[in-house]
C-alpha cells in the first residue's frame, strides 16, 4: 500500500454493548476470575510442512504459549530489524499515533501497523511459516487484528504491567471471544537480562474481569503505561500461586504463538541490548468485532485493531 | 540508641578535594575507564569458623562478588523482615529522610539506618558471621559506612540504573580508595522474577569516571531515581562486551558479599514477590573519608555515609 495512502482512522462512537450474555465482561464494577470454557485448540487440522507437531500442540494447550526456533532466518531477521529502525526514524512516522514512545524517554517504544509503511512487513503478514501454524490451532481462516514491533530499547525500555491482550480486545476492540493467537518473531534474542516475557504457564484457562472503567482515548495512555484492564496485586498474588511464573526466552528468528488470553507482563530492560520483537495478531473470521466494544465508549483507531475481518487468505 | 536521640544531620558544606592526584577522579569532565590497581583481597588473615574458604576468596577476587547460602536462618530473616515493616509503617518514620518512597507509588523503597531504630538491626551489623569475612577480605578492622533496606515491592518496586557504588561513595562521600564491601542479606528469595541484582563479573577491576557534575542535594534525587554518576550506555556495551552479566540469585538468608566497585543494577520487579535485602556497607578504618567529597559541594547526611571510622570491634 503506498504510504500516501496511510492516514489515521477515526475512532468512531457508539454505546457500550450490553453486558448481561457477555461471560467475558470486564471493567464493569467488582474484579472477578472465571474459568473459561471456549477452547484453546479449536480442531485437528490437516498436517503440512509447517506444521506443528502433536506435542506442540498439547503444549501450547497446555500453557498457552510456544516457543519455535529457527523460523526465521538471521539474514531474514537483519532486514527486519534494520527496517524497523529505518521507519522509526523516518520523518514520516514522526509525531504519528503509529509511534509511540517511552513514557520518560524520547526512545520508540512500539511501532503499530509496520504493515502499512512496508512491503516487506506486508509480506511477512501472509508468510506460510506462521498462518499455517496459527490456521491449525484457531481451525479456521484468519485476519489481521493488528501488527506491531515492540522495541525496549537498551538501558530504556520500560516494563508492561501484568495483562491479558484478549481482555483489552474484548473490552476496547469488541472482540466477541478468546479465539485469537498473537504470533512473534524474536528479531532480537530475549535473555534474562532484556526484559523477556513474563507468563503463568495456564494462566490462558482463566479470565480476569478486571475492576474500574475504560478511560476515553484509553490506548493513548496504555500503550505508554497500562493501568486500565490490570489484575490487582491480591488476584496476581492468587494465579501466581496457582500458575507459576515463566520467562519467554529464545534466540533470534524464534517464532512465539501466545494465546490471546495468556496473563503476561515484562519488566525494564537494564541490559546493553534492545529487546525487539515483531508482533501479529490474528483474529478468526468466526469472530469478527462486535457491533461496538463491549466495555468502552467507542472502538480505538483501526491501526490498533483492524475492523474489516477479512481473510488473508 | 533511645529514638529520640535520632536526628537528621546537616550536611556540612566545603570546597571539593583537589582532583589531579585521585586516580579516581570523576564527575569532572569526559567520561573515562581505568585500569585499578588497588588490591581487591588486601591480605591473608587467620582462618576462623566464619571465614570464607579459599575458594570463596579466589571467587570474590574474580568476580568482585560471592553468594554464601545458609547464613542466617529461616526464623533469624522472619524477624528482619517483619522488623523492617514495622518500621516501614511506623508513625516515627513517616516524613523521615531515611525512609524513601518509590518514585511513582507511595510504597517504601529503602529504609536506611534502620540500626538506629532498632536494637536488633544494630546487632546485626556486629554480627561475626559477616565482620570475620568482610574483615578476612579486607585484612582490616572495619566501621560501618552506611546501613539499608532495599525493599522493592512487588509489582511496584523499579529498577536501579547500572553504577559503581565506590563512584557515589568517592564522589559524594569521599571515600579515598576502594578498600570497602557491601554484605548483603537476603530477606527474601532473590529470583530471575523479582528484580534481581545484575553484575557485571569482574568490573570490579576497572574504573569508570562519570562525565557530569554532582547537582547540590543530588541524594533526594539519586536515591529515588540515580542519573549523576551513571555511566553512558557506549562505555556500558563495552564493559558488558569486555565482562558479560549474571544475575545474582540466592535463597532466604544468603549472605551477598559485594565489592564496593562492581558495576550493578538491578531491573524493577513485575513479580508478585518482594525482594528485599538488607545492606551493611562496611569500610577499612584505614579508609576514613578525606577532608572533603572529592566531586560535591558538600558532604551527604550522616544517615547516608558515616564519617567517624571507629571500629566496629
Amino acid at each position: 500500500m503506498p504510504t500516501s495512502q496511510v492516514r489515521p482512522q477515526q475512532a468512531s462512537k457508539c454505546p457500550p454493548s450490553p453486558q448481561h450474555a457477555d461471560p467475558y465482561h470486564t471493567r464493569t464494577g467488582q474484579e472477578r476470575v472465571i474459568e473459561r470454557t471456549d477452547p484453546v485448540l479449536y480442531g485437528v487440522a490437516p498436517q503440512g510442512p509447517n506444521s506443528l507437531t502433536a506435542p506442540q500442540l498439547q503444549q501450547y494447550a497446555r500453557d498457552g504459549y510456544l516457543v519455535v526456533p529457527d523460523v526465521f532466518t538471521t539474514e531474514e531477521v537483519d532486514v527486519l530489524r534494520a527496517t524497523t529502525a529505518d521507519l522509526c526514524s523516518s520523518p514520516r512516522l514522526q509525531g504519528r499515533d503509529e509511534l509511540v514512545i517511552e513514557p520518560d524517554s524520547q526512545e520508540p517504544r512500539s511501532l503499530f501497523s509496520p504493515q502499512r509503511f512496508s512491503p516487506l512487513f506486508e509480506r511477512i503478514v501472509r508468510d506460510a511459516r506462521i498462518l499455517d501454524k496459527v490456521e491449525q490451532v484457531l481451525a479456521s481462516p484468519v485476519y489481521l487484528h493488528h501488527a506491531r514491533v515492540n522495541i525496549k530499547g537498551a538501558f530504556s525500555g520500560r516494563s508492561f504491567p501484568w495483562h491479558s491482550d484478549f481482555e483489552t480486545w474484548h473490552a476496547e476492540d469488541g472482540m466477541p471471544l478468546p479465539r485469537a493467537v498473537s504470533a512473534w518473531i524474536m528479531l532480537s534474542e530475549n535473555n534474562r537480562f532484556n526484559g523477556p516475557l513474563f507468563a503463568m504457564p495456564g494462566s490462558h484457562r482463566v479470565f480476569v474481569g478486571c475492576a474500574g472503567s475504560t478511560p476515553d482515548e484509553n490506548y493513548r495512555q496504555s500503550l505508554r503505561h497500562q493501568q486500565a484492564g490490570t489484575p490487582s496485586g491480591l488476584v496476581m498474588r492468587q494465579l501466581a500461586e496457582r500458575f507459576g511464573l515463566d520467562s519467554v526466552e529464545g534466540t533470534v528468528g524464534s517464532l512465539v504463538l501466545h494465546e490471546c488470553n495468556l496473563m503476561h507482563g515484562s519488566p525494564d530492560n537494564l541490559s546493553p541490548w534492545p529487546r525487539t520483537n515483531l508482533f501479529f495478531v490474528y483474529n478468526s473470521v468466526t469472530n469478527p468485532p462486535a457491533e461496538r466494544p463491549f466495555a468502552a465508549t467507542r472502538f480505538r483507531p483501526e491501526f490498533l485493531a483492524c475492523r474489516g475481518a477479512v481473510p488473508l487468505r
